[in-house]
C-alpha cells in the first residue's frame, strides 16, 4: 500500500495508507480508460504548448510526444498494462510515461490539474461520440424515408386514443417518426457545440499562471472555441448533462415507434412482421414469435433517462469547481452512449427488414373512420361543423344500433339523420380519395407526403 | 349531468352519462384557462383561413372575431363565467361564443381538431414565456457582471472539494454562474425556435382537407415555421419536455450558486450578509436570521426536475398520435415557468443586495493556499513539476508538523526540503501578485477578469 | 409591509422589509391550509401538556382550547379569513386565536417550534390520508375479486410479450393486477406504522427543554409511537417519500393494467368495451369512443414518480435538521394523495362497469396457442422436454408452411414430425381441458383460481 | 451463427439469422452469469420436484444433481466457459448441464419457463445481498452508536438553515443519523419479506400443468411464501423497484450525513479532520487534503435513485406479463447493491476514523445561541412565549448594534429591554446547562442521549 501511495498524483503531505474498499471506491480506471487515446491527443497538444512556453526544452517535447505515441500504440494493441496505484487514466497514461521516458515526463503535468485534464478528455471523447451518433440517426431517418417513398400506396388505419381515426398512408406514419428524429439531430448538432470548447488551460481552478498559448491548444485540439472562465470550466457538467437528457428524448422517440410496432406485430392487429433477425422464441412455448428487439428499445427509455435523472440529482446542490461527486458523469455518459448507439442500429435494421401485410391494412380500413368524412359532406352543403358532427354522430350511432356498417345505412336511414344526405353521398365511401383530400403541407395526401420526404431527403444530404 | 353532455364538443354518439369523478379527473379547465389568450388569438387566425378558403363567410367571419374580442374583454376583466361542461378553454371559449353570436360559432371548429389547436396554444404561450425568461435571465446575469466589475478587487479563497484551493478574485467566483447562466440562454434560444412553430390545420391526426392556407396561419400568428407532419405535430411534446428539462438544468446551476452562498454566509464563513429580504427568522429562536431565500432557490431543482422526469415517464412508451395522458404536459409547462420566473427573480434581488465582508474574505487566505505557486517557484528554476509537486509538499507537511503556516518556515526548514529555496521565496507570499499570474484567458488576472465581463456585456446586448 | 412584519412569528430583530416576491416565493398557507384541522388537533393536545407542565393555567388552557375550536368552526365553514402575514398555517391560526382570546395566545407556542409542529401537522393528516388510501384499495381489489369470481368461466388469450402465449381464465387476468394492489395495501400499512409517530415535543432541534409530557401528546393524538431523536424528528421526511414512491408504486401497477386494457378495447382485439361514463369522444370525429379514463390513469404514474422524483433530488445533500427546502414536501404530498384517490376511484368504476365480450375472447383462442399442451403430450410419453418443445415447434413450423392452423395438421403430417403422434393427439385440441391442467398453486385451473379469489377476500376482510 | 441458432433455447420454428448487433442487445449472460449460483439452487430444487411428480427418474434426478454440483464447482473456480449462444445464465448452465450428462438434461426444463425461472434466481440473489445489506447497516449504526456513548461530553453548535440555532451534544447529532438507518433496517426486513417469496412453479404465464409440488420447492429454497398468482409471479418487478427505492432512501440518508461531516470538515469549521485513509489530494495543489469518501458518498445517492428512476420509467404502461424490457432489472439491481454496500463499509470506515477537535467545537458555541434560554427565562418568569421571543430578539439587536456578545449586554441594557431581567439572568449563560434542560424524550440531555444509545442497542441485538 505504501508503495502505492508513492504512485499517486498527490502524495507528497499524506503519511497514513488508504482504506483498500476505499481505493477502489475511489478509482475510476475501470471505466475512464476508455478515454485513453483522448487523453494521449490532450496531453500531446499541451507538450507543445508548454515548448511554447519555454517550460520543456523542444528535446523533452520530443521525448513526451514519442513517450505518448508509444502508449497510444500500446493501447491499440490491448498491451497496455494497468498497474496498482493508477487511479485514473490520466494516472496511467503518466505513470506509463515515466516508465519509457523518465525524468521529462515529470514535466508535462506543469500548470495542469487534472480538473481541466480529464474535462478535456471528455469534451475530445463526446464531441467524436456525438459524430458517430449523429450518422447513426441520419442513417436511421434515411432508411426510414426510403421506406416511406417505397411504400406510398399503402393505407392503413391512423389511430389515436389506439382507437381507429381516419385512413391515412402508411408513409405518414413513418414519416410521423423520422421528423422527430430530425430534431433529435438538430439538438445534437446544437449539443455538439457546446461540447466542443476547449477547458485546457483553466488549471484546478484560477487557470493556469503560465504562458500556455490556449489558442494553440484549441487549433491542435480542432476545439471550436475556448472556456471563458476557469472555474466554470472545471466545474461544470451541463455539456454531460444536456447529452443524457438528448439520449432520453431520443429513446422515448424511439419506445413511441417501438410500441406502435408493437401493436401492429401483435396477432391481433398482425400489421407488421418482423424479421427473425429481430426476434426470439420462447423457452417453453414452441409456437412464439416475440418482437424482443423492440420491447429492448422501448426498455432503453427508461434505462437511458435514469443516468440522466441520476446524474442531475448528483448535480443538485453541489458547491461549484471541482468536487468528486462529478466521477459520476463518466459512467452515465458512456452507457448513454452504448445503449443508444445500439438502440439506433437495431432500430435501423428492424426498420429495413420488417415485412408489411398490406391487405391486412387495408381491411382494416372501415366506413366509421369516415365519419368525419361525412360530416365534412354537410359542412360543404353549408352545415355548421359542429351540427354536421352532431349529425355524423347520429348516423354512426343508427348504424351501430343497426349493427350494420356505416356506409350499409339506407338513403332512408340518412334521410332521417338529415335531408342533406342524398345519393350522392356514396362517393364519401372511398378511403382512397379520403387520403387525398388531406393535401396541406402535412397531411397525408400523396404529394403531401412526397414533399415530406424530400425534405428529410434534402435535410439529410445538409449534414 | 344530461344537460352536460349536450355542450360537450363530441357527445353525439354516447348515451350514457359520465361519472362524476371521471368528469373532474377528465376535464383541464381548471388549469388550461391560463391559455385563454393563445386560445383566442389561434382562433382568430383561424376565422381568417376559413374565410379564404369559403367556409365561412366575410360577415361571419366578422360576427367570429368580434364575438373573440368580447370573449377575450371578459377574460380581461376576470369577467369571464366557465361553466359545468367546460372541459377544457377550448370548449369553454366556443361556447361562450354560441352564446354571444349563435350560429356561426358552430362553424369555427371546420377542419380544426382540439388535437391541433391546443398544441398551437401552448406552443403561443410557451414562445411567449420563453421570452419572458431569456429576459430574466439575462437581467441576473447583467447584475452578476455589474457585480463582477464593481468588486473586482476582492480577493477571497478559491475552494475545492469545500476545501481552500487557491486565492481567486471574487468576481471570478461571480461569473463562472453567469457563465453558465449565458449557456441557459444560448439553449433557451434554441428551444423557442422549435416551439415557435405552427402546428394548426392538422386535424385530428390526418392534416385538414379544406384549402386552409397554413401559411397565413402561420403569418397571423408570428411562428417561425410550419409543422411538417400532422401525426407529428399533434402527438409529438418534445417542445414541452425540452423546456421542462432547460428549466431543470437552469435550476440546478442556481442550486449551485445558492450552495456556495449559504456556505459563504454561515457564521463560519461570514464572507457574505444577505439582506433582511431575503431572508426570514425562526419562530422559536430570536437571534436566527436565515437565508431562506437561498434554501428556496436549492430546492427547486428538485421540484422542476421532477416535474420533467414525471412528465418524460408518462411519455415513455406512449403509442404515437394524441393520447390523453398528453394532458400531463400543461400542468407541467405552468409549474416549471412560474418556478423559474420566480427564482430568477429572486435570485436578482438577492445578488444585488447581499453585502460581502471584504476584510474577512480576504483574512480567510491563508499561506498553504500558495503551495501551488511553491512548487511553481521551483518550476521555474527548472525543477519538474511532479518533483516540485513533491518538495512543496513536504514543506507543507513540515510546517503543519510544527504548527506554523507556511510563510513561516526557516529559512534552513526550506532548504531542508530543497536548495533551491532562497532568499527569493519570499517573492511567493504575495496573494495579490499570486491572482495577478493567472491571465491567460479564463483566469483569476484582473485583465483575465476584465474581459469575460466584456465578453458577456456583449452577449446580453446581441440579444 | 411594516405591519406584516409586526404578525410574523419571528421578526424581533429584523429591520428590512420583505421584497413582496420573495414573501410570496416563501409563503405556504396557500397550499398548507389544507392541514388546518390537523393543526388545530395538534395545539390542542399541546396546550394540554403546557397545563400539565404548569407553562398555562388551567384557565388560559380552556381559553385556547375555546378559541381552537371556535377557529375549527371558522374553517369548516368556510369562514376563515386568511391575512396579510399569515405565511403559514400555523402563523394563521395562531394570529386568529390571539385575535379571538388575547394574551393567552402568546403562551401557545411556548417550547415549540413550527419545526416540530409542521412534521407533526404532516403526520396527522397524512395517517388520515393513508386510511382513506387503504380502503380505496381494498375496494377496488374487492371488486376485482367479485367480478373474477363471477366470470370465472370465462377463457381467453393469455399474452407475453404482447403474444398470445396460452389459453387462460380471464379471472386470472383480473386477480394479477388484485395481487400486486394487495400487496400495495400491504406497503401502505407498513408505511402508515412510521408515520404515525409523534414529533411534538422536540423543538426547533434540540428537544424541549419543559415538562412537556409527550407520552400525554401520544395519548392525545393517538400516535403509535414517540420520536426517538429531535434532529431526526425535525429534519428528516423519508415518512413523505415513502409515501411518494408508494404512490408511484401503486400507479406502476395500474397504469399495467390500464396498458392491457387499452389493448383489449381496441377495435382488433375487442375483448372488452368501457362503461360510456369512462370514454369520452373527439371533437372533430363522430364516430370515435376514446378510453380516456385508462390514459389518464397510465398517464398517472408518471406525474406522481415525478413528485417522488423532485422531492428525493430536492433531498439529496441537504444538511441535517430543518432547511427551508424541506418546503416542497407539502404540495408533493398533497398531489400523490389526491392523484392517487382519483386513480382508485375511477379504476374501481371502470373495473365495475365494464363489459366483455366473451365469444371474441374465446374466438381468440386459437390451436397454435397449444403448442406447449403439445410438446408436454410428448414429454407424458417419455420424451425429453427439450427435445419435445424441438418437435413442436417443428410441427407449429409445418403448419404455417402450409398456411393451416396447428390442430389441422393430418395425421401423416404429425407422424413425420413424431411417431409418437397417434391419434390420441386429439385430445390436445381442448382449451377447457388444456386450463384445467394448470391446478397448481397460482395456475390458471378452477380450482386455482377459486383458492386466489379466497385468499384474496379473507385478507381484505382482515383489514 | 445457425450454429448458434442450434443451441437457443427456442430456436425450432426460427429459420433466419439473428442480427450479431441483435444478439449482443439482446443477450444478458455478461450480466447475469453473477447469478450462477442462484440459479443452480433453484434447478437442484426442481429437478427433485421434477421427480416426486416422475417426471424424470430417480437416476436422471442425480445425474443431474451431480452434473449441476460440477458446474458449481466450475464457475466457483472460475473454469467455467461461456460459449456462442450462451444468451443467459439459465441456457449456459443447461447447455453445460447437457454437455456434462447428455440426454437427462433435456427433462431440467419440464412445466418450467425462463420466466419462473430468472425472478427464482432474482429472489434467491436478493435475499442474500438484503442479509448482507442489513449487516452492514447494522455494523454502521453500531459504529455510530459506540460513538456517540464515548463522546457524550462533547457539545458543539446545533444548525438549522445551516445557521448556528442551539448548543446540542455531538452524540446528538450522530444519533439523528442513527435512527434514521435504523428505520431503513425496519424498511428492509420489510421488504426481504416479499422478495423471499417462491415464483417457481409459475411456467411462462399460466402455471405449470404437472404435479409439481410448489411446498417441496418452496421448502428447499427456504422461501417464506409461495407466489398467489403465476401471471403476477413472472410478470410483476415491485420486489425489485423497493429495493432500487430502498437503496435510494437509504444514501439520501448518508448523502445528509456526508454534507454535515463536509461542512464540519472545511477549514473554517475545522470541527472534524478524517483519516488520511479516507481523504486524498490534489495533482495539482500540494496543500490540499480532501474529503473525497464523503463527496463519493454523497453523489451516489444520484446513481442509485438514477437506477430506480430508469427501471419505474421502463416499468410504466407495461403490458402484463413477460416482456422483454424487464431484463432492465438485474443491472439496476446488481449496481445498487454493490454501490450501497461500498458507501456503507466506506462510512463505517470514515465514522470510526474520524477524529473530532473538541476544542473548536465548543469554541463555536456563542452566546447568541442561548437567545431561546434568554426568552425561556422570561417565561419562566410568566412573560407569554410570543412576548418573550420578541424581547429576546430586541436584547440580540442591542448586542448586534452595539458590536458585543449577547451575554456581555449590561444589566442597564437587558433592563432597558425588560424589567424582568435582573442579576439572576447570568445563569443562562451556561451551555451545559443549557443542554441538560433537554431532557425529555428525544432531546441533547445527557440521560436522553443515553436513553437513546440504549434503544438503539437493544434494537441492534435483535437482528
Amino acid at each position: 500500500m505504501a508503495n502505492t501511495e508513492v504512485n499517486k498524483l498527490w502524495g507528497g503531505r499524506f503519511v497514513g495508507d488508504t482504506d483498500p474498499i476505499m481505493e477502489k471506491f475511489n478509482a475510476s480506471i475501470a471505466y475512464d480508460q476508455r478515454m485513453w487515446d483522448a487523453d494521449i491527443r490532450g496531453s500531446k497538444a499541451y507538450v507543445k504548448a508548454l515548448e511554447k512556453a519555454k517550460l520543456v526544452s523542444t528535446e523533452e517535447m520530443e521525448q513526451i510526444l514519442n513517450g505518448m505515441d508509444q502508449i497510444h500504440g500500446e493501447w491499440s494493441k490491448g498491451a497496455f498494462v494497468i498497474k496498482a496505484g493508477d487511479e485514473d487514466i490520466h494516472t496511467a497514461n503518466e505513470r506509463r510515461l515515466k516508465e519509457l521516458i523518465g525524468a521529462p515526463a515529470g514535466k508535462l503535468h506543469t500548470g495542469r490539474s487534472r480538473n481541466d485534464q480529464v474535462v478535456t478528455d471528455m469534451r475530445l471523447w463526446l464531441r467524436d461520440a456525438i459524430t458517430t451518433l449523429t450518422n447513426d440517426t441520419l442513417q436511421l431517418i434515411s432508411t426510414m424515408v426510403e421506406r416511406a417513398a417505397a411504400e406510398i400506396e399503402v393505407l392503413f388505419p391512423g389511430y389515436t386514443h389506439m382507437q381507429r381515426a381516419q385512413p391515412i398512408r402508411w408513409s405518414h406514419w413513418i414519416l410521423s417518426h423520422a421528423v422527430a428524429l430530425r430534431r433529435d439531430v438538430e439538438r445534437l448538432l446544437e449539443i455538439k457545440k457546446r461540447v466542443n470548447v476547449l477547458p485546457l488551460g483553466s488549471g484546478a481552478i484560477a487557470g493556469t499562471p503560465f504562458d500556455i498559448d490556449r489558442e494553440l491548444l484549441q487549433k491542435e485540439l480542432a476545439f471550436d472555441g475556448i472556456s471563458l472562465n476557469s472555474m466554470d470550466a472545471t466545474g461544470q457538467r451541463d455539456f454531460v448533462v444536456e447529452f443524457l437528457f438528448w439520449a432520453s428524448l431520443c429513446l422515448t422517440h424511439l419506445s413511441k415507434m417501438a410500441e406502435d410496432l408493437m401493436l401492429y406485430s401483435t396477432k391481433e392487429f398482425s400489421f407488421i412482421a418482423l424479421s427473425d433477425a429481430y426476434s426470439t422464441g420462447s423457452s417453453l412455448m414452441p409456437q412464439k414469435k416475440n418482437a424482443d428487439s423492440l420491447e429492448l428499445i422501448r426498455s432503453k427509455a427508461g434505462r437511458v433517462f435514469g443516468r440522466c435523472a441520476g446524474f442531475m440529482m448528483t448535480l443538485k446542490g453541489l458547491p461549484s469547481t471541482y468536487n468528486k461527486d462529478l466521477q459520476e458523469d463518466k459512467e452515465a455518459m458512456f452507457d448513454c452512449y452504448d445503449t443508444v448507439q445500439a438502440v439506433l442500429q437495431v432500430t435501423t435494421g428492424v426498420m429495413s427488414t420488417l415485412k408489411i401485410n398490406q391487405s391486412v391494412m387495408e381491411a382494416a380500413l372501415s366506413p366509421d373512420m369516415l365519419a368525419t368524412d361525412l360530416a365534412y359532406f354537410l359542412v360543404r352543403k353549408g352545415v355548421p361543423f359542429r351540427e354536421a358532427h352532431g349529425i355524423s354522430g347520429k348516423a354512426v350511432f343508427t348504424a351501430e344500433s343497426k349493427n350494420i356498417a356505416l356506409n350499409q345505412l339506407t338513403a332512408e336511414d340518412l334521410s332521417a339523420v338529415s335531408p342533406l344526405f342524398g345519393s350522392d353521398v356514396s362517393s364519401v365511401w372511398d378511403y382512397r380519395s379520403s387520403v387525398e383530400q388531406y393535401s396541406a403541407p402535412g397531411g397525408t395526401a400523396k404529394t403531401s407526403i412526397t414533399a415530406q420526404t424530400h425534405i428529410l431527403y434534402v435535410l439529410g444530404r445538409e449534414q
